[in-house]
């Protein structure tokens, strides 16, 4: 079994974010993504997406590269104005040429 | 790019144990968490969440101590008594201060 | 506390294969498993899951054997057929009979 390793990048945002992320992310080469809704609370205490259509969870398996480029356009452009919350780790996938 | 290690804890269990569960890992020292509906069964084959409300599935990111400690409330107060599940993960944040 | 080492497998598949799914994955070990309701796009630009019920997101945590066994089947019966995505990463467990 030939697995390769990939990055599982995990966001989670107000779910009207959803339009422009996903645009984001895949001009920076993410080939796919999913979405699960969600709802939940933050360090300061806000529970963010009770109201206005809840929030939603991102995954996308990306290559280091684009994991990198994805992690520098939150820091850049969501972390300072949105409620939002990021974790990466390590997966192993089969075929390689997916993500 | 300064990513710093924590643990993410994902917990599956009845819909009903949520406000319970919230405040007794946030007491414990959860910034933050993320919840999404689910539903599954166990390995005593039990369907648990496809009534009453369905289940969730609570994820937290932590420091190892936090992780600690909220393993053994599980092990304490919860896995006697209700159709639980939980697993760890290494995983890697940006803004460690939030989580 | 003592930890164990298993596998965190997650696929990705249109709802309609849930009951399919569940089948086989039951029939080659796993013990249980949690689903969770989502939708996305995969390398195609397939916009799954927007219609006919969406996609699901199943999780399961097993030992290496049945993990093998499992993307072996993906493999064979699934990919060829379906839009469907899967990674896996390493977690670790409290009870470890139950995984």
């Amino acid at each position: 079994m030939n697995l390769k390793q990939r990055k599982l990048v995990t966001i989670v945002a107000e779910a009207a974010l959803e339009p422009r992320l996903i645009r984001d992310i895949t001009a920076l080469g993410a080939k796919g993504y999913t979405i699960s809704p969600a709802h939940g609370a933050g360090p300061r205490n806000q529970r963010n997406g009770d109201l206005e259509g809840g929030n939603i969870r991102i995954e996308i398996v990306v290559n280091n590269d684009v994991m990198t480029k994805v992690l520098e356009l939150l820091e850049t452009n969501y972390f300072p104005h949105y409620a939002c919350s990021c974790w990466v780790s390590a997966v192993e996938v089969l075929r390689d040429e997916r993500y």
